[in-house]
């Protein structure tokens, strides 16, 4: 059997893993939502090499009938847009409704917190779109994640993984003994393949991971794996939540300033990942997720162990070369 | 083996029947938490006279930590309070998760609604305090309901039933073809007490019902066993749904007034049972509800019918006889 699949936001950081996952999967028939001024870019270009259909579509200017049209005869639609951008899959939402669409996977792929919690900002937003999913009786399916490897490494003093490093990741909360989901990017396009073609995971929030860690354990790893000792900062519970609120004030006098999004974005994942302890199975499972190690135990994912060994030989890639990707895609 | 269960809002039109299903199903131990004022009225005597232990609490007044010392030692807090008076528990849910109880059950009791959909306010209300129980991460259960027999049928022309009507459901609604899940309110206190105890219904969203029935069935059943003519009045969807925004738009600028409030609800209600269709089986599944039915297929729920007879010969009850327990318990 052949599905339909148009994914929307395909050149993304999120959205490359799921095309790729796709690809590799070999049971889908492939379209890319993309915006007309997107359409002569490179990455563009790159997805009408491997088979993938362009469909132009913006949801900024068109109507919800135009963009519905652009989804007619395509089961399932998946949305990965960037963390900013979140808003803009209203209107595709919308579309959806009206096209009939089998399965809508909202832009979900991140890690686990609850609804109005302390991720208000992109959990909020990303909570908008479900409730206008929900309104709408839309079949759906919600993917979320755990923490990406790439982004859960602290620097080494020889500065030999700075090849690959995206923020700064050194500061060491409480003890270290959060536990945290962790999945290495990669394997969310595999999993997110399985997962829109099955049956028991339709209208459902589906959790995806590889690994439980704390920071202690991957301290553990990288120091062991490369013989070297991490510069570890130290930050208590209370200092993470003052930056929090501090962070929340200062985009709400500043709420054009996209570097001071991206500063409430960090700080509530924090807090989220190390004061409220959310991203955990434990509380995946108690937010009414379903466990893909549960529903695929027959899938191997990446290790962290792994991943540190290939960014240990320079085999890693850096995220978001283009740095405002994430912000806007 | 016996379960302690506190019950906060006992003497209410849904804690009555809550009340009433924990003592025939008599496997609890039963405590009632009561305002100081509340103490010395009849409601609270006759509460003590069925052996419920009264626990004097002021939620508007007392801190956290005294609410949780109250909350100590019961496993189970069942909450059902008046609709204008949800937030009230907003402190009840932190002093649970202080006093670590299993399970907390929030004052659903409700008709089926997705979160961020038309039922604005009430549901609004309702899904604020589930976004602080999983804040805490506190085991819950939410329980929501068909909406009652008891106020789901028309007027009959001899007024023969007037004397247990509360309000106007003399309007047919398009073509009166949207299915609504409807239960008898006796019926909500006996599947409390079965689902309080069951694992399965930990940390999920439960809905109870005993028929689906559209405003057709009603009129059929009511004049076939009447042999009266319901005079009907009729509503398009897009005159409810301008009843609705205008409904909104008075409370917007009388915010106080508690019958702009009432009319709100009443409206929201009907595009959410009648417009929208919110409040059916399907939806409910979709939302990621469990059905009583299906975990207890013993159960023998009340029909309609037996309700129209009971009703046509004088035996039914008028509900909110103090007419503003409703709006504030």
């Amino acid at each position: 059997m052949t599905y339909n699949v148009l994914l929307h936001g395909a050149t993304g950081e999120t959205g490359r893993e799921i095309l790729d996952g796709l690809i590799e999967d070999g049971s889908f028939t492939i379209a890319a939502l993309v915006r007309p001024q997107s359409v002569e870019k490179p990455a563009t270009k790159a997805l009408e090499k491997r088979s993938v259909k362009i469909l132009v579509g913006d949801l900024a200017n068109q109507t919800v009938d135009e963009i519905a049209a652009l989804l007619d005869g395509y089961e399932t639609v998946i949305s990965a847009v960037a963390a900013g951008a979140q808003l803009d899959q209203l209107k595709l939402v919308d579309a959806a409704a009206k096209a009939g669409t089998k399965r809508f996977v909202p832009c979900g792929f991140t890690t686990i917190s609850p609804p109005g919690g302390v991720m208000s900002l992109l959990r909020g937003d990303k909570e908008q779109v479900h409730e206008r999913i929900w309104y709408h009786h839309l079949p759906y399916t919600i993917i979320d994640t755990g923490y990406w490897y790439q982004i859960s490494f602290p620097r080494l003093p020889s500065g030999k993984v700075d090849y690959a490093m995206l923020g700064d990741h050194n500061t060491f909360v409480g003890n270290g003994d959060a536990p945290n989901l962790l999945i290495d990017k990669r394997d969310i396009g595999r999993l997110t393949a399985r997962i829109i073609k099955d049956t028991r995971t339709l209208n459902k929030r589906v959790f995806l991971h590889a690994e439980v860690l704390t920071q202690d354990d991957i301290w553990a790893i990288i120091q062991g794996k490369s013989g070297e000792k991490v510069e570890t900062k130290h930050a208590s519970h209370d200092e993470l939540v003052a930056k929090m609120h501090a962070a929340r004030a200062n985009l709400e006098a500043n709420p054009s300033d996209t570097m001071a999004r991206v500063a409430v974005w960090t700080a509530e994942y924090d807090v989220s990942k190390y004061v409220q302890r959310d991203n955990t199975p434990e509380n995946a499972r108690y937010l009414g997720y379903l466990d893909t190690k549960e529903l695929y135990p027959d899938f191997r994912p990446i290790t962290f162990t792994a991943f540190i060994d290939e960014l240990l030989a320079d085999k890693a890639r850096k995220l978001y070369q283009d740095q405002f990707e994430f912000l806007h895609k």
